[in-house]
């Protein structure tokens, strides 16, 4: 039997958000909160529109999520976001405590690996790399792009 | 000339918000957000009423202030809490670079300054210890009540 939902199938969901972001001018950053392979929220990085810094991707869907299950913590859930989250949505995953954290590309400079997986849950099992990748390069081309904009305006 | 706009005084109108936490049965935990003497945003602990761990007197207090502002950077901001701030909200900080924070207790536990100050903006000016004993009286009466209602209702 062929898995369909496999992890790179929900990273995949948190692209199309990565992708929504991108075309509203954010960072694009993506993602989705699964439960019993259901997405039970979806998010993308809303800071520049909503002007906060909190509205990363992962902070939205958390809330999302939380409003659905009508419970604070994310039992039996799956949190798949694009990119490494920073130490604002680590620690808010340590409140939430989701079963699993799954993330794309990594982010040596401002992720939250820098202070060691214990930041998230004990109870949560994390993974990562899973289409990386594609993660690492809608990131690249957005701040390319960036750039280049940067340079006609001038 | 006495000085009526001290770290106390924004603290005591923190700690006003942290009464309301207490008082909706929430972990009594207030902040403001002060620019040029005047309090732009309050907000109190309030995850229980919306069961939603993102909820923190801080994050709330920051999104506020940003709307307030029309600006996702807190400058010429002071924020005051009267607990040490999670590393969610320590990260959230990060990104919000107000010029200052002061904290009341310390949470040795579950504060970010186990992670180091490096944690918020180097920018950000810390201070703490502001009204101290009054900012963990109040915390440790709620918890100290909690355990009796929890010893009653068993």
């Amino acid at each position: 039997m062929i898995e369909i939902y496999t992890d790179e199938f929900f990273m995949k969901e948190a692209l199309k958000e990565a992708y929504r972001a991108k075309e509203a001018g954010e960072v694009p950053v993506g993602a989705v909160v699964v439960s019993g392979n259901r997405v039970i929220a979806r998010a993308h990085n809303q800071t520049e529109v909503l002007g906060d810094v909190t509205a990363h991707a992962e902070m939205v869907a958390i809330t999302a999520a939380a409003n659905h299950l009508g419970s604070k913590y994310l039992e039996g859930c799956t949190v798949y976001v694009t990119l490494e989250p920073c130490p604002m949505c680590a620690g808010a995953l340590a409140w939430a405590r989701p079963d699993k954290v799954v993330y794309g590309a990594s982010d040596d400079k401002g992720g939250f690996m820098r202070y060691g997986k214990e930041m998230i849950h004990g109870k949560t099992q994390l993974q990562y790399g899973v289409l990386h990748d594609t993660c690492v390069k809608l990131l690249k081309d957005f701040f390319k792009e960036k750039r280049i904009e940067n340079e006609y305006l001038k």
